[in-house]
């Protein structure tokens, strides 16, 4: 083990953050810091392992993950009963992802009366309400309109919320942060298809239904579905899967989770919101004073750190890349900001290329860990010059009543063994 | 059904090229030519499915297709005998798909000798021969380096050489171009390791050994190494697969697909190539007077019409989308004109942001549909103004004998009844 640390190596900010550059100038400055992590031996032959003296498994029809990596799962939580087996959430294990693609099998899974089994045959996408010519598209018809693509995130309203507490639960990225995930996402623009129906003056909302037996239904404003929703037909390049949304998902960049309604069968366009269940009862921002806030659809501004965090210790001192996820529901992120010292010190993180608005943007830095506690914490600023409240900002704005929206920056505490925990800094 | 074509839509090229402007000004003009796919109706409520009478399905830990997509798989020829299950290939479905990212499960197999069952725990990554300091990499010494993240395609040599052929074979795009996918790769550099390392100034290549029962092996150049490689771990989010070389494999942005070895476990660094078998009876580029090229690694500028093509027919006149897409080994993708006409006429189609370079580009074209004949055709440039050659230029240069790195442009031939074959216009 190689543990030296080039002492030449620019530090950007205290208790070890390196400059970015060590990411933007493509390579480490030479002989430098990485090497904290490497075995290196004689250049003796590997041994020849037993995979490769007798042939590999067969070609096959659909790819699946190594068995090795069985692990890297979506957090299920048992169900109360098994009734309601389909009702809750599956979080996405971001701290055992990298890059700003999620997975298909792994995007978050957040159903209201479980997965319905929809034969795409038997299922029509109707647009009517306040439109001159009410129509009903089968998947065929869909799939001759005009297509566009985009990479969006999809974040449910209450990912993070437990971090709107009086103590800090023994939790990891998954617990905390899981419902958030990023595709690309391929369909028709909803602007194309009203353009069709052809919109009556009156109309300002548009309620989205989704084909479950919870029939989920939400109110969009008319100007957002003009703007850039879009009805997905695809996810990362197949049809969008069961448990997000097939044959049909609303894709609404940047608006909470629960807007981007699943197995669309319904846009309903009214003078009025519908007051549905899940635009009442839940999903409004509760307030201090017991008021709420409702109606509140775009995503905050946001960031969360994916390495280290609980679960994945330090071994030992020396170079470790600081990475994680910024977005925000305004567009793209212009900078992020990360510290060691619980925010007494900050530094700018390199952002990978390309960083797009509406997406999950991958924020990466360099750190040297000098053995003693740390506490990590990231900042993101997204283009309209939005920044991340720091926790007591936001606890002094919204108290800590509200589930939903919470986007204070969030912290890591590191302990001497290398452990990571969460913590309310 | 309504049929009728806004007259005033602008023609863009013969034979019902439309303007890209469908694309590029986010919506068709007002009341233009969709329409001639859409069902319309009465605002009648559509009958409440069976599946949202009931409870859905669970939550999963691990999603996977919708049943009724079953037949969106790769192509797995049967094998010539049982011990050679493992040895061929398994081609993408890309009429089937959407947008620019592969589904991991289904990016194509090329496999020399099956996919070998790697416990990460016991591979290593050895850089040795001309460097100062041989090294042996775990994955957990890999996992600390810093990472970078790109979305990359990766094109076997040989695809679409079906095509290169004095008669046109009734193959779709499956068969003919299937074995082209692009995926968002995350890894080290390859060039931060080889720095640890300390390059001898005598290396000039560096041969790459995958951990496979074939030790499938090719020789790099040391300035390809060192420009853009990456030493993969993750592809779309989660560790690579195996059948796409889990636990590490090398990518090189851009090269054709051999190249960029799966299951890598040895780099190294040599004065000359080592003449493996795969750059030397297979891989190399053959021409009309027996003579062949070695050793050419960059993926000409090329593209590809998805939709429509074989096995998907056209439904009657009117409004279609043609998709596609376009790629280059040396960069961006500048422009993808398309023809209805069989290259008598060309308009440009919208691209597809973000364009990234080495990565696959999504055109689209609309087009309206008369009912006659039509031979489509899409001719790419690249940004450093490279443009794909007609067939009849590309024959006149390498002869038909040539099966690898065919970019010539591709024909589908179109006939009354809409339906889509394989042409050598």
């Amino acid at each position: 083990m190689r543990r030296e640390i080039d002492k030449g190596l620019e530090h950007a900010a205290g208790n070890g953050i390196l400059s970015r550059r060590v990411f933007l100038e493509g390579a480490l400055l030479a002989g430098a810091a990485a090497g904290s992590g490497v075995t290196s031996a004689a250049a003796e032959p590997l041994p020849v392992p037993g995979w490769m003296k007798q042939p590999g498994a067969a070609l096959s029809a659909y790819g699946q993950p190594s068995r090795f990596e069985a692990k890297v799962v979506r957090n299920v939580p048992p169900p109360p009963n098994p009734a309601t087996q389909g009702i809750g959430t599956a979080r996405t294990p971001l701290h055992l992802l990298n890059g700003m693609i999620t997975p298909t099998g792994l995007h978050f899974d957040r159903s209201h009366s479980g997965t319905p089994d929809i034969d795409p045959d038997q299922h029509w996408l109707l647009i009517h309400g306040l439109v001159k010519r009410p129509l009903v598209f089968t998947l065929e018809a869909l799939s001759r309109y005009p297509m566009t693509s985009r990479i969006a995130f999809v974040e449910c309203a209450g990912n993070s919320g437990a971090l709107n507490a009086s103590q800090a639960a023994p939790l990891d990225v998954q617990a905390i942060h899981g419902l958030l995930s990023c595709s690309e996402w391929t369909g028709v623009r909803l602007s194309t298809l009203l353009d069709e129906a052809g919109v009556e003056p009156a109309a300002k909302w548009v309620v989205a239904e989704g084909a479950d037996a919870a029939a989920m239904s939400r109110s969009v404003p008319l100007a957002k579905c003009v703007d850039d929703a879009l009805v997905c037909l695809y996810q990362n390049g197949e049809r969008v899967r069961p448990s997000n949304g097939y044959p049909i998902r609303l894709l609404l960049p940047g608006f909470e989770g629960n807007m981007n309604v699943k197995w669309l069968r319904r846009l309903k366009l009214s003078r009025e919101p519908q007051m549905a269940k899940d635009e009442t009862s839940k999903y409004t921002i509760l307030l201090q004073d017991g008021k709420a806030w409702q109606f509140v659809f775009p995503i905050e501004v946001k960031s969360i750190i994916t390495h280290p965090s609980p679960g994945l210790a330090l071994k030992g001192q020396g170079f470790y890349e600081i990475a994680g996820l910024a977005w925000s529901g305004n567009g793209r992120i212009r900078q992020v900001e990360v510290s060691a010292d619980g925010g007494a010190s900050w530094a700018q993180a390199a952002l990978q290329e390309p960083v797009l608005p509406k997406a999950l943007t991958r924020f990466r830095a360099a750190w040297e860990w000098n053995g003693g506690p740390a506490v990590l914490q990231s900042r993101a600023t997204d283009e309209t010059g939005m920044v991340q409240p720091s926790r007591a900002q936001f606890v002094a704005a919204r108290g800590l009543r509200g589930l939903y929206h919470y986007n204070a920056v969030a912290s890591w505490r590191i302990n001497e063994k290398g452990e990571a925990s969460n913590a309310l800094a």
